[in-house]
């Protein structure tokens, strides 16, 4: 039988470790509440009031930081100069790689959108390194876009519709991706795309539905809920679980694959290799083939119509909706479950017969329509935004690690 | 954006307090190791030579630890005498109501099962009050037998096949059971089973697959595994989540439910409420009726003599386990699934289809049978042991919560 493990300590026990920790320590401090004081700053954090302006004094200079003319009345003590994170300087840019679209967006320390491109592209008729040089020069212009804004991302994060472990995406089915290393040539595709002489950015690649449920959890309308489940419709269907606020990834990397839940056992063949799976019945592609429609816009305007067809093939993806998110809710008991990608704009006709099923297969019986646990996400928060605020968390956690 | 959590501080920074946590850290790390010194215990917990043997003292006073009369040679210094937990006095009373029977266990503080009574008793026959007498009753037989032995139970854990939620049985479809408030029926029918004047025993109530879980996580075969999904068969089918050593439990506490994750939509109606439930192919009820045999002994004999009814039950039981352990297994990526129960002793006959299912379902290719990670749960981990666990760990986090 195993103790609990031990606390957490500071990465490092000697003098300039622990300096390192507390500068990161005031940062989020300054970062998590927006704007506020030195004096509150060391009351959140247990430092004294010369040790906190001190490593202020170093988070200011480099440009961290900065300080605004007004003042700020406390609860307590004199009112200060009230203390913000940066919003021009180290940011983060994110690229959400899609089967049919890219997305980039360059984000502030504080978090905010800050620069904005998104590209179709039909990612599924290229090779690999074709999409992710066309997805480097995207990101390229925005780079540039980015610099004349005084933005300096320090970094970049890939988000991608498959398996990715180490860099590399193991397998994204509708891509039709085997083995790529995304990092890698990205990385030279970057470089090419932009001037000779441009400070190299290091590149890391992550799950795009992983990446967009940090993204509504850190940037959305979620009210506090901490544990949930996060479904994204695109050509296929991607998914993410958050517990206590933390992403579960699993122990190889590989969870939050509801999309490829079994909703049917003997249903139609998967890009997977599976059958029945849910993306099958409720992905893009799939639901667009039953509805007959030729994009997501005619789907809607026809199910607005009330046209026949449109309407059945939503009610079909909304029942086998239902059917996995109650095996997610089942296993995992969250708060809540949000539908992201498509689905917020489906909501209306989705929704009914997915928490039918809800009420009926979840033995809680806490999953009632009354209940409102199944929530559509929010418009600002997707995968490059989260993205993005992936990098800006390794700032965060150290933020003498990058030159500014 | 939320910064990590800070790390966990000892429950109080006064000197008792602290003090307290102390007892608690020594006696784990003589637990966690099983035989010790004391100087191995000051280098592991890093607290001074003379502190830890002030503390060893006190915890030798009240019969935690035991002191061995042979000399230990460590890898640096002297020789020292040996420090065990201790395997008279304090300990714990495990109690696992099933649907078909009862079994009540007491470990002691090494976690040793030292005293076991199983009684066959159909449970869906009788009111819960009744119910929860009759394992009362023998509960106080086995609190007799451990006082024989010089063990002093500090407290019950009953383990029940259903939604527990604050001491309460919210539903339990396989007993029939509506929120019965367990904790206060079975402690009323524990003081009127024991002698007047016997002491008494905090009682609370788990869920019986988390609580076989634990025990197969800390007493059985895992060699390592700490994020695992256990399956329990049994009249129902129960299931539980470890990741990184700890219970999964959901934002409700009813997190696990693989029993009722939907295998076949429009399949047959379960005791939940629902269709098509796992429970309504693998389950003992429906894999007995399937199969035509009156029990377990049965089956195991006809599917040894190769009786087609009961290998095509046994094969369908193993498709449908095969189904939703895959859809686990996508969401969550385990190290391993653990089949308890009844499954180990069918294993030969269900493994091959579930492992098929696994192979075609889970999309990371990751289970493969060649990879053996479906396993059969160890027989000396089950739920009363880790029920009577459970009670040990409240003891190895507070040791001067109990009198000695």
């Amino acid at each position: 039988m195993n103790s609990p493990r031990r606390s957490a300590e500071p990465p490092k026990a000697d003098k300039a470790g622990v300096r390192r920790y507390n500068l990161s320590l005031v940062l989020r401090t300054v970062h998590d509440a927006g704007e506020t004081t030195r004096a509150a700053v060391a009351a959140h954090v247990g430092l004294t009031r010369p040790a906190v302006s001190s490593l202020v004094e170093q988070l200011l200079e480099r440009g961290l930081l900065v300080e605004s003319g007004k003042t700020f009345s406390g609860q307590a003590g004199r009112p200060g100069t009230v203390l913000k994170p940066a919003s021009t300087g180290p940011a983060g840019l994110g690229v959400e790689l899609n089967v049919d679209y890219v997305s980039v967006c360059v984000a502030d320390l504080t978090g905010a959108d800050r620069v904005r491109r998104t590209v179709r592209l039909d990612n599924r008729a290229l090779a690999p390194v074709e999409v992710l040089r066309r997805a480097a020069t995207v990101a390229a212009e925005v780079l540039d876009e980015a610099a004349a804004r005084d933005l300096r991302p320090t970094g970049v994060r890939l988000a991608l519709p498959g398996l990715v472990a180490g860099g590399t995406v193991q397998q994204a089915p509708n891509l039709g991706w085997n083995r790529v290393d995304a990092d890698t040539l990205f990385t030279r595709a970057l470089a090419a795309a932009r001037p000779a002489g441009a400070p190299a950015l290091p590149v890391a690649s992550d799950n795009e539905a992983n990446v967009a449920a940090l993204a509504e959890l850190w940037f959305g309308g979620l009210g506090g809920i901490r544990t949930f489940v996060h479904v994204t419709g695109e050509i296929g269907v991607g998914g993410a679980i958050v517990l206590d606020g933390e992403l579960l990834r699993g122990a190889h990397g590989f969870a939050g694959e509801i999309g490829h839940l079994t909703v049917v056992p003997d249903g139609p063949r998967c890009r997977c290799g599976s059958s029945g799976c849910l993306e099958r019945y409720a992905g893009q592609a799939a639901l667009l083939r039953a509805a007959r429609a030729p994009g997501i816009d005619a789907l809607v305007r026809r199910a607005e119509d009330g046209e026949a067809r449109a309407l059945a093939a939503l009610d079909q993806a909304g029942r086998m909706l239902g059917v996995a998110v109650s095996g997610a809710v089942n296993l995992l008991d969250p708060e809540a479950v949000v539908l992201g990608g498509i689905y917020p704009r489906l909501t209306a006709w989705l929704a009914p017969a997915a928490e039918a099923e809800l009420g009926l297969r979840v033995v809680s019986g806490l999953w009632t329509p009354a209940r409102g646990r199944l929530r559509a996400a929010s418009s600002t928060a997707d995968a490059a935004r989260g993205a993005a605020a992936l990098v800006l968390r390794d700032i965060l956690a150290d933020p003498l690690a990058y030159d500014t």
